[in-house]
């Protein structure tokens, strides 16, 4: 299947990729709008990292384009150190993107290697010289055919991204994503379009407010609620008493790591 | 009045700083961490922007440092292409403050142009070469010497950055930021919290969700809230058997443009 994600070809984005769609044709992307407007069968887009909160660009489009979300993927970034040389002890400096590099200090300080910066993790494995390593994806080391010297180099293991794929066909709807736009802005309005998921007994596992980019303090709701369906639409009905909704369609929950 | 602020001379937050202290002496820092690490009698952070949303950094650092918030100041912005090259086509590069960036967007994207991120728009225009151009105020390319290749590029008109003063001395206490950790996470907790707020008819100006760095989904709220005093305290006394309770001060409102 042709799905449009974020490149280059070995980022972590081609990895969850790889991981949801059995047979995936990625068309490669190098902004999440291009992502969103290119006319593939199906498009996958991060939407929320442990360390960083809610991609922003990625909840604005979805309010912006309107498309339908039909699945998640969840993906423990785990950085493998990637090198042309077969022993640890022959790497001198290592290359990656900035964001990489900050979270293996552990590793680099230890054997006290020199560092580089790179665009993208995946450009680090292209660029290997004598002596170096690339702190990148497994799927990298693949597709560049080098050798793994260590896997899971990071310091903590708390950084999982989570993304979302559109347009697709959805293998079944335990949740819903919706965008919710309060009609006025007075007290207790959030309250009361919240008490319309709970007066149905329906659980939010996401909330994230996005300036509606009209007026100072003035914001939507990127919501997601554990239901979908006739349950869903109950306390869509209510919602809409207060405001505007857009559904963006339901989906199967992705399994998170402990 | 000594005051650290995000430095160097012109950028947005000086304006803002200039605003609100008849008698500023600014310290300049280089990050939001350094502001809230300086011991200057007051400190002064963006905190929200009407096309940016929530200023990240700002909203951790409030979390992490329990600074007391004693006033905000709300200031239009207007972003200046300023460059060394005399015409919008010799532009390869733009460089700014990563919200800046988000800012201008449309025109970014129009052009084409690769993007660098900086410490602050001020920054990007003293570190300009050749081909490239900075997002920033008007003020920064007078005192650098620079062209103005176009005025007031960002995406839309409604440009407004609000920025909190923290240490100094509050004039009233009309308002009050508090930031709510969950202590578990089960159905309608959240809505459980807000109910603490619309019992004791307390409105919501501004709610932000912000991971918490340790799991996957799992968030806390960062919460201005239109009540100070006694009337706040029972809300807190309230909230306080869901979670834990920050208290950021209590500080008056500032007008906002309409």
């Amino acid at each position: 299947m042709k799905v449009a994600l974020l490149g280059p070809e070995g980022t972590y984005t081609h990895q969850a990729a790889e991981k949801y769609f059995e047979d995936l044709e990625p068309e490669f992307c190098s902004t999440i709008r291009e992502v969103f407007e290119s006319d593939t069968e199906a498009k996958l887009v991060p939407i929320e990292n442990s360390l960083g909160g809610g991609v922003t660009d990625t909840i604005d489009l979805l309010r912006e384009k309107d498309e339908k979300i039909s699945g998640e993927v969840v993906l423990p970034i785990q950085h493998a150190l990637i090198s042309d040389e077969k022993s640890i002890e022959d790497i001198e400096k290592v290359k990656s993107h900035p964001q990489a590099l900050a979270q293996c200090k552990q590793i680099i300080e230890q054997h006290g290697w020199s560092t580089e910066e790179t665009n993208s993790t995946a450009d680090a494995v292209t660029g290997l010289e004598t002596g170096e390593a690339a702190l990148a994806s497994e799927i990298a080391a693949e597709i560049n055919d080098k050798n793994i010297l260590k896997r899971s180099v990071q310091d903590r293991d708390v950084n999982v991204t989570r993304f979302l794929v559109l347009n697709g066909e959805p293998e079944a709807r335990e949740k819903s994503s919706l965008i919710l736009e309060p009609g006025e802005d007075r007290p207790g309005l959030l309250h009361a379009m919240l008490s319309c998921f709970a007066g149905h007994e329906i659980n939010l596992s996401h909330i994230q407010s996005r300036p509606t980019k009209e007026k100072l303090g003035e914001y939507y709701f990127y919501v997601e609620a554990e239901a979908s369906g006739e349950k869903l639409q109950k306390a869509v009905t209510a919602l809409e008493t207060y405001g505007d909704v857009q559904n963006l369609g339901g989906y199967r929950k992705a399994e998170r790591p402990e």
